[in-house]
């Protein structure tokens, strides 16, 4: 699926969010990948996977929930942790295989403690880690 | 692969660009998903894949090369549009399957003229269309 049909509306026309997720092109386990960026900074904290259920689970809570590929299991971030997501807003990208998901992260967004997962920074032919695990205030 | 066995190292520590390459995650079709943020405002234009062949030429290039996974083919972003993105930096992700890009993007990311993919925006159970094509001043 795809949502190539829908391309060519005008800024502020709508669609219901049933038929939007009913062509979202997911890959075969029914997997879309989602951005998460810290609404405020704009930081890119992390990329991750959700599936319809997640997506409206997000939507019905406000926490965000993804799926775990490596667990093969929902994944309501910060469960365990206490480092949770409040949900902001999603949007989905133009041919629905994407999702720019913007959160509200207490914390860190990594299992490593960092705040963002993107921490190997390329340097010339180099790779440099580029931020420590955070500590608690 | 993964990037595991190196999270734990301390900020500033270094790997071989060629170590970490050869440990991303990558599917089945050696593919890893790449994040498009512009690097001075922050917004995050698209989401693509690369290889690590289209990875080596950005960093040799400066001009970001995608992997089209619709036309099986390198897809040097703006080659026919003119709307180039330009390579400024890149890091890897925890888990080695995805890429953070910063990018100086030439006028429309989206192969709808719209600046960024992500025009699909969610609100209440309807999905709203958030901006228009870009139009040529």
């Amino acid at each position: 699926m795809t949502l190539k049909a829908f391309e060519h509306l005008a800024k502020g026309e709508t669609l219901s969010l049933d038929e939007v997720l009913a062509n979202l092109k997911t890959d075969k386990d029914g997997l879309i990948a989602a951005i998460a960026q810290q609404y405020d900074t704009k930081e890119v904290l992390m990329l991750a996977y959700m599936n319809e259920v997640s997506i409206r689970e997000t939507l019905e809570t406000g926490q965000v929930c993804y799926w775990s590929r490596s667990r093969q299991t929902y994944w309501r971030k910060g469960e365990s942790s206490g480092n949770r997501q409040r949900f902001i807003s999603m949007a989905f990208d133009c041919d629905g295989d994407a999702i720019l998901l913007q959160v509200d992260q207490t914390g860190p967004a990594c299992h490593t403690n960092r705040r963002d997962c993107f921490f190997f920074g390329v340097e010339d032919n180099k790779v440099v880690i580029q931020s420590a695990p955070m500590t608690d205030a």
